[in-house]
């Protein structure tokens, strides 16, 4: 059998049986974490713009943070790009990237058109996250390295299954609609840092969708579409870089969203700055640092993750995400990273640009003896000639080992659902969605998401 | 300057008298044979199936074949996987590709939304053909050789750069257009022989298009999106295998169009098979062969094309246009090669599978010898012992050097167009596109199209 046909044979016969407890929780804080930062980057211009490029569209599929409904791939395309409008959604160690923002708009969009259970919700979230941990596993690190941007490339993999088990799709279809996905692959780094960036998660979104919805009439692709000579692992990495049988082996032994599990953010930045913003605030809070104590920063991260974070003057507040120089300077001077260092004008702060200047970034020297890259280091140099430095493995949500509070996850929730709903409705959603395994029809959430909204959001 | 801004450039001052006269004698050949493919082919299931899932469309862009409107996107991705359908459409050597299948249908969705004049859509065009046939000559033929589908990874920016021109964006926005673009590109030759392969078009049809209209609104990206380490370049083709120079030199000096110019195919299947039918048909010709005489047949390709086109048991109607096998089987068994071989259950006529047998595809041993991947050789071993053979260096039609007679492109168009309109419209079709660049309003084709249309193809 090829890969394609037995990634689907196991999707198309996945149940909602097959999850275990630990899976149902962590399913549930990644559909809770997914919405809040859904419906916090939904006024965001990226999402807006896609909307307005995309309207008018005529269906059933809730946009979030609005009143306004329209055809499930048009939603998915432009309720993804909302979801990582903000750089604020989950992170996978496996993925390289953020595996639920593909995948969740894609069912909601679906869910809004048929009458969805919340149980096969969340069977097909799961089986969507297990396939793109697969894929991730016969191509990482070296897809990652080379400049794809894998929340698009793998996640539209991701937004695929998923649909196809929501569809209740056959083995055969399956395995036609990971074909066709194959083909919709694409998402390039040279764009970090731009509206592009969280653009490539709504067109994975929607091109994962739009796979499974041709599959379903009958579509035809080809049968070997990954380990063909000229086909997605040849091509997107290269022979002799990836592991195709890494894609097949495994499945669900335990599932990827388990072990090792989904990162939340606590910072509304680029994943890769939040151990060096950890390591600023630890120092802040231990010494009761001030931005004028202190001569200089020296700030060491991995260079696979400093490539993309080394951005001693951001241009914009999308730049700013992906600025470590900018992410370490806020987090001393204010003792927190929060929403607003990344809206309206917030990048150009002249106070913040002048501590930018006394902090340096370089490529952690240790990065060779650790045993991964989500380290970082924090060198203080003080103006009294006190040199404070503070190491961190791993920022706090990095894996389901390690995981944030409960409470910080419901806090990070409140804050962003009321960008775009009351505050009571914002509460009433997270209770719903703290149970959505007991819902017996998807369209509820979607009703309260609509019926919530204290205005729609700018357009 | 970054490539997208150079090229931007010279996008967006491109003018109808930067056209010579060959360059609108081309476009007009474009035009009429891509109109004439697209109107064969909206009867397709992919086409079909393309529209049943992004319906309803609320807009005013005709879906050609069809008295139906869709919003721009939507016809640019229905059209065009139509207009590639058949695997019927022009050709570009620089491309490895169709250039105006992912072009002309974006065009035609925006002209219909907007008044436009003759002369600047077929402006438009060609800058959008010229922009694709530079960044062809950056990245091939690795880019082709590795697994690409060129028609959509690099059509994609002809439509972006032709919709950016008929948008008349300035230099800033065509770039940004581009770059985003850049990041929707996509398709793999492992979906050849499969609805999938049209389907790559049309994607990148409505892809182009859609990065224009982003663009259009303020939207940002990446500003050296092609050069970038994690760039289009790097990414797509691998460090060291491509020419960046390439792609920013020799602007429209000469146009691609013009030289080494476009390829009208007579057989409405894969290029890589019309060398070998041309040296079957003038063998047949000649010696009035009939396959009882023939004991086996040796067909010799250039092994980059050998490598898609050898299937000697093609298993469906798309299969069979990338058979070498079956097109010269046909090419013998008939005398010549149309659109009925490969509809309905042609593809498995009991007579051409056991001629079939009798026809031996290999790599073309004189490949090293060859300046170019063109060539092609029948060797036929006759029953009474002789054995004829005849060589072919071009297909009739290949490039502007060697072009196909008017009244063979006319007598295409006319069979082609009569799938879908009347008789009576389709020559008024013809007449009205050889003068497309005297029209005051393109309103005036997709009128025709529409009030020409005998029945709305089947759905």
């Amino acid at each position: 059998m090829s890969i394609a046909q037995t990634l689907a044979d196991a999707i198309s016969t996945f149940t909602f049986s097959d999850l275990p407890d630990e899976a149902r929780y962590w399913a549930r804080i990644g559909i809770v974490d997914t919405v809040g930062v859904t419906l916090a980057g939904a006024s965001e211009p990226c999402a807006q713009i896609a909307r307005k490029v995309s309207t008018p569209s005529v269906g059933r599929s809730l946009l979030f943070g609005r009143t306004e409904r329209a055809r499930a791939i048009d939603a998915a395309l432009i309720n993804g790009t909302a979801a990582h409008a903000l750089d604020f959604d989950d992170c996978s160690n496996t993925l390289g990237g953020h595996p639920s923002a593909p995948i969740l708009p894609a069912l909601f969009a679906f869910a809004d058109e048929h009458a969805v259970s919340g149980r096969d919700f969340m069977t097909a979230y799961v089986a969507g996250f297990e396939t793109l941990a697969r894929i991730a596993r016969a191509v990482n690190f070296h897809h990652y390295d080379k400049g794809w941007h894998p929340t698009a490339t793998l996640g539209v993999f991701g937004a695929c299954a998923a649909s196809a088990r929501l569809m209740a799709l056959d083995a055969a279809q399956t395995a036609t609609a990971l074909s066709v996905a194959a083909s919709f692959s694409s998402g390039l780094k040279a764009n970090f840092g731009t509206m592009t960036k969280p653009l490539h998660v709504g067109h994975a979104a929607r091109n994962g969708l739009l796979a499974a919805m041709l599959a379903r009439e009958g579509f035809t692709a080809g049968s070997e579409t990954f380990e063909h000579q000229q086909g997605f692992f040849n091509v997107y990495n290269g022979t002799g870089k990836f592991d195709a049988d890494a894609a097949v082996r495994g499945w669900a032994d335990p599932l990827d969203i388990v072990e090792p599990g989904i990162a939340i953010k606590q910072y509304p930045c680029c994943g890769s700055t939040h151990p060096a913003i950890d390591a600023m605030l630890m120092l802040v809070a231990q010494h009761r640092l001030t931005p004028d104590q202190v001569e200089s920063v020296v700030s060491w991260t991995h260079p696979r993750r400093l490539r993309h974070t080394n951005r001693p003057e951001p241009a914009g507040p999308l730049d700013a995400k992906f600025s470590v120089q900018y992410c370490v300077a806020r987090a001393l001077a204010q003792g927190r990273v929060v929403l607003s260092d990344f809206e309206d004008d917030a990048w150009a702060d002249p106070a913040i640009r002048r501590l930018m200047k006394r902090v340096i970034a370089e490529p952690d020297p240790l990065a060779a003896q650790q045993r991964d890259h989500f380290g970082a280091e924090i060198v203080v140099i003080m103006r009294d000639g006190r040199r404070l430095s503070q190491r961190v493995a791993k920022a706090a949500g990095r894996t389901s080992q390690n995981p944030l509070p409960v409470a910080r996850i419901e806090s990070k929730f409140i804050d962003c659902a009321s960008h775009a709903l009351s505050l009571e409705a914002s509460r009433d959603l997270l209770a719903m969605l703290w149970r959505i395994d007991e819902l017996d029809d998807l369209a509820s959430v979607s009703a309260l998401l609509e019926r919530g909204i204290e205005q729609d959001v700018r357009s």
